[in-house]
């Protein structure tokens, strides 16, 4: 028997060019096996209470919280022409707001934190998703993958950018070094850049990651 | 100025053992390129009424659904003594669902989609996870990561389970060949084997798949 899906199921579903971002926290789950079970929850919800009230203030829309990963819509569900420069924008504030957020740490007596986030821009089908049950605002396609793809390229404190995205910006933005990021089912690899900031806020300058450095001080696997 | 965090943020948090499944469908942004924006979200739809239909009846809990993906609890927010055994049972009847999925997909001229399941049992802190505005009921931890790992693994129609999911079903297990899952941070691969069935379910039969075959016939990256 076959199920009979509800008219409602039905309708939805439009292609449309949105910027996504994504970010975590580098080593958590590590982390988390050495605190208690009280304070992995609590260190959690404080570190993802500053970032979400950040996203709300520059008009993003959070499509998901999965443990310590935010994902972030920016022109979805409504169409918004300066997206990806408010997405830039509210990373780069994102990454400001760690270090208040590693001072109430530090009074906790809880570890410090680091954050990487990816931004993307590019097409992707917005709709309801989900079951007749439960259904959701969400989006689906090769740019949700990418952006966590470009996402998990990121050391701490790192905003990295796709070409997309700084096309979609235009002029202001401030780059560092180009990351290649490599994904599945792509022959060349995307030429990302770390973002560092943007002409128009002089007082939001990140500074330049040593990535390979960092990358090379990691324990190999 | 740190955040006060409210008194509501700092409860919760428990460590717990939980048989987590995880599913997605192999090939499927691939596949959601070469149709409508509203053909995509109205396939995905219906198979994920059909899967969390069976879920629910499993007594299996939903925490996300994230585009063709479905991450599954058993054992939280309410304890289960046989989750694992429950998680088994929903994972066979979900592949076996898979028939009456295509062949709605057949009389609607979309394409056949295959699935892969992976099951794990272990460790996860418990808890309201999120923001003050924004909270809601899940899981982190190492157990996650491994959870969505082993699932990478699977090929379409398959279901993987970890030695820890076979350990905590105890007798009945019908498996099939041991697929080795490499992860960040361990230095011995997690040797995991393909389900085909249970011992109480004779009817409830899974084909081995071809994995060696089926993972040469994929294009090269």
């Amino acid at each position: 028997v076959l199920l009979d899906m509800p008219e409602g199921l039905k309708l939805g579903g439009e292609k449309r060019e949105v910027t996504l971002l994504m970010s975590d926290l580098r080593g958590f789950t590590a982390m988390a096996e050495r605190l208690e079970a009280t304070e992995v929850v609590a260190l959690l919800n404080h570190y993802l209470s500053a970032m979400v009230e950040l996203i709300h203030h520059h008009g993003g829309t959070i499509d998901e919280i999965i443990g310590d990963a935010i994902f972030v819509l920016f022109g979805a569900p409504m169409v918004m022409p300066d997206a990806a420069r408010r997405a830039v924008r509210c990373a780069i504030n994102m990454q400001k707001a760690m270090r208040g957020v590693n001072e109430y740490n530090f009074q906790m007596d809880w570890p410090e934190i680091e954050m990487g986030i990816g931004i993307h821009t590019g097409e992707v089908v917005v709709g309801n998703i989900g079951s007749t049950k439960r259904s959701k605002y969400g989006v689906v396609g090769r740019t949700v993958n990418l952006t966590a793809r470009i996402e998990s390229f990121t050391v701490g404190g790192q905003v990295l950018v796709s070409p997309t995205l700084i096309n979609a910006v235009g002029r202001g933005l401030i780059l560092g070094d180009e990351v290649k990021v490599h994904a599945k089912g792509m022959r060349e690899p995307l030429k990302c850049r770390e973002l560092l900031g943007h002409g128009d806020y002089p007082e939001l300058m990140l500074e330049a990651e040593e990535t390979i450095f960092a990358m090379l001080s990691k324990p190999l696997p």
